[in-house]
């Protein structure tokens, strides 16, 4: 597929319930998963809310990652949206799967800027 | 869908390309749709790239709004992922597509977090 990016779509169920409100683990999973996939982090911004659940974005030079959790719910959404040839996004998403706990998850991959006339990615 | 999120996955092609290359305007037109769409703004990163393209996220309490733009190829890939009643995802999608003067566009809507147990939806 002749693609600018690539979109992860993370479903993660049944999770561990403590880290699923820790900001603090929370941002250490997402910063590892764009480690160890190759990005470059540019900026991030992390939210605790109340009574609970936790949203974090990291922007990175290759596009983004995020997260969402519902403590209550067991449930995770975590998103990873790559372009280039450098980065892994298939390693970022097994650093934030294996750092949640999931029972079950499911990975959605979705292909972005398919409809482009030039080949060449710049970006 | 009894699901916790909604995921507007949007493909923006043969846009206006001034604007795809416009950090100020893409600013201006992520903000105004996460307001006009009723979210409340929490943080965000908005980077240029160089020779071009500009990527963008806003964290909102209802989850996020991301844009990254490729004015080589004239696409931007936008998302929106929100939660609960009070925000018109549809209505953020509008504003963006508004926004980009796209000769054409698509927009895939998912539902994210579908398999919780419980019912209630309390972020």
């Amino acid at each position: 597929m002749n693609a600018l990016g690539k979109h992860f779509l993370i479903e993660l169920n049944d999770c561990n319930r403590k880290i699923l409100n820790d900001i603090v683990a929370i941002r250490e999973i997402m910063i590892a998963a764009a480690n160890e996939s190759g990005a470059t982090i540019l900026g991030e911004s992390f939210h605790q809310f109340s009574p609970q659940g936790v949203s974090g974005v990291l922007i990175i030079a290759e596009s983004h990652l995020t997260i969402h959790t519902w403590p209550e719910h067991g449930y995770a959404g975590a998103d990873i949206f790559t372009c280039g040839t450098t980065v892994k996004p298939e390693k970022a998403a097994e650093i934030i799967i294996e750092g949640f706990h999931p029972k079950t998850h499911s990975v959605i991959q979705m292909y972005r800027g398919t409809a482009k006339t030039k080949k060449k990615i710049t970006k």
